[in-house]
C-alpha cells in the first residue's frame, strides 16, 4: 500500500532556473491529494505521469498566487475532458471568490465542484475517509495560512497464520483477533489477543508545512511525523529576508525535524535567487542528517 | 531590424504531449509584444529566453482560459522583480475584472496597469508607435475574439551614398530626400528624388487569428501580410469538430493564406487529440506551399 509524494513544483513566489511555483501530489494507497496548484501544475502533471483524474481533493495552503494560480486551468481542462466526478478544494477564506470569477458566467462545469472554507484560528480535522485523516493547523505567513497533516489509519492486526490451524479459528474469529479481541474457543480455552496476532506496520504520515516562518507551537501536531516538508525558502545567509517575509530557512526546518522528532525532512519552496541547491542540504544536514532535498518529478517514501 | 515572432505555446484547450496553451511574442525592432499568454506563459519565457521585463503591451484575443491563464502569475512576478515600467493589455472586454479578482485587496502592484477594452464589432487601429501599427479585427469564435494584425510602418527612403558628394548635398537636403522630396540645388538644378535614393526594404506584417473559423470577409485585412499565423486546431477528418467548436482545419487555413496570398503560413492551436503534427503539413502544403509548422521555441521571420 503505497504512502509517497510526488512533488510537482518546488519553487517560491515566481519559477526560476525550470522550477515551478508549489504543487504536489501524495498518494495514500490508491487515493490521490493535490496539495496547492500553482501555475503550471496541470503540465507538471502531465510531465510526471500523474493520474489527474483520480484526484478527489486539493488542499490549498493559503491565497498566495505561486499556490493557487494553477487551479482555473486545471478546472477548465477537467470540464474539457468530460469529469463527473466531483472535485472537493480546501482553503482559507476567499478562493470560490478568486476561481469562480475566472469561470465565464453562465457557463457549467462537467462536475460538481465544492468549495471548503477552512477555520484559519485554530487546528482541526477538516477530513477523513478509510485510509487517511487530515488536520489542518495555522502557520504564521504574512496571510492566513495553513499547514496539512495526513495520518494513514492505524491497519488491523495481522493474524499469525499458524494459530488459526493450531486453534482451528472460524471466521468470525479471525476478524474478532485482527481487531483486537481476545478469543474464548468452543472448548473453552481462553486464548489472549497477542498470542494470535501481530501488529501491523505503523501508520505513516506526512505533514506539509509552507508557508511559514520557524514556529514551535505546532510541535506537540508534527511530533514523529513520517515525512516533513517544510518551508525552506531562504539560507540562513538570508535570514533576515526569510524574516521580513515570514519564510523559514534550511536551519530553522532542521532544528523544527529535530525536536519533533520526524522521520524524513523534505526542503523546498526555494528563493529564485537559489540556481544551487546543495547549500540547502548542506545547512540542514548537521543539525538533521535525514534531510533530502525536495526536487520536482521526484517521489519520496517514508 | 527584427521583425520575428517567437512561440511559446501552441495548443488548443488543454496542455498535452509538452506543448502548452496559446502564447507568443512578437519581436518588432528593439520592441517586444505578448500575443495571448495561457497558463505557464512566464515560464516558457524562461525556456526560451525571452527578455519579458522588455514587454509592455500585452494583446488578447479572447477570454477563453487557455489564452488569458497565465496573466496573474506573470504580473505577479513582475511585480515581485519591482517593475516600474507601465503595462499595458489590450483584450475584450470582460479581462480586468476576470484580472483584479485574482490580485489582493488593497494590495498595490510595483507598476502602473493599465486595460484598454477593444471594441469587436468593427476593425480599427488601437495601437500605433514608432515602428509599429496594431490593426484589431473582429474574428468568428464561440464568444467575441479579436484578430490582431501588427505592420511594420513604412521606413524612410535611402539615399545613394555617391550622390551626396556628387550633389555636394546638406543634411537638410539629405533628411529631405529620404522623406521623397525632389531638391532644389544651390546652383538652382533641380534634381528628382528617383536620382538620388532607392527604396528601402518593404514594411512586414503579421496577422495573428486565434481563434476563428474560417472566414473570408477578413481577406481584404490580411491580404499579402508577411507572416499568417492561423487557427488551425484540427485537420479535415475532423472538420465536424471544427465547425461545432468554431475552429479551423489546416486546409481551411491553407486556403486563406492562399486567397490572401501571404507571404508564410504559421499553423499553430493543435487539439490536444494529435500527438504527431506532420498531418497538419501535408494537409496545408498542398494548397499553400509556403506553410511551416508552429512550434514553441521556435522563431519565424518573414
Amino acid at each position: 500500500m503505497k504512502f509517497a509524494l510526488t512533488i510537482l513544483g518546488v519553487n517560491a513566489a515566481t519559477p526560476a532556473f525550470g522550477r515551478f511555483p508549489t504543487s504536489q501530489i501524495l498518494q495514500v494507497h490508491n487515493q490521490y491529494f493535490l496539495l496547492d496548484c500553482g501555475e503550471g501544475t496541470q503540465m507538471r502533471m502531465g510531465d510526471f505521469n500523474v493520474p489527474k483524474h483520480k484526484i478527489r481533493e486539493i488542499f490549498i495552503s493559503h491565497l498566495h498566487g505561486d499556490h493557487v494560480f494553477g487551479l482555473p486551468g486545471l478546472l477548465f481542462s477537467y470540464d474539457l475532458n468530460g469529469r463527473q466526478e466531483p472535485l472537493r478544494i480546501y482553503s482559507p477564506k476567499g478562493l470560490k471568490e478568486m476561481i469562480l470569477a475566472q469561470l465565464r458566467p453562465g457557463v457549467e462545469l462537467s462536475f460538481p465542484l465544492h468549495f471548503y472554507e477552512v477555520e484559519t484560528t485554530f487546528p482541526r480535522i477538516i477530513f477523513e475517509n478509510d485510509v487517511v485523516t487530515v488536520e489542518a493547523i495555522p502557520l504564521k505567513h504574512r496571510i492566513p495560512t495553513m499547514g496539512y497533516i495526513f495520518r494513514e489509519r492505524p491497519k488491523l492486526l495481522n493474524i499469525r497464520p499458524e494459530k488459526i490451524q493450531e486453534y482451528q479459528l472460524s471466521v468470525p474469529q479471525i476478524k474478532a483477533a485482527k481487531k483486537g479481541e481476545d478469543i474464548l474457543l468452543e472448548n473453552d480455552v481462553f486464548v489472549e489477543n497477542h498470542v494470535l496476532t501481530f501488529p501491523p506496520l505503523p501508520p505513516r504520515s506526512y505533514a506539509y508545512l509552507t508557508d511559514t516562518i520557524y514556529n514551535e507551537t505546532i510541535l506537540p501536531f508534527i511530533c514523529r511525523v513520517s515525512m516533513l516538508y517544510h518551508d525552506t525558502t531562504f539560507c540562513e545567509e538570508h535570514k533576515d529576508n526569510a524574516a521580513l517575509t515570514m519564510h523559514s530557512t534550511a536551519r530553522q526546518a532542521a532544528e523544527l525535524a529535530r525536536k519533533a522528532e520526524v522521520g524524513q525532512l523534505i526542503t523546498g519552496h526555494y528563493s529564485s535567487r537559489y540556481k544551487d541547491l546543495e547549500v540547502f542540504l548542506e545547512e540542514a544536514r548537521p543539525i538533521f542528517p535525514n534531510t533530502v532535498l525536495g526536487l520536482e518529478g521526484i517521489t519520496y517514501e517514508p
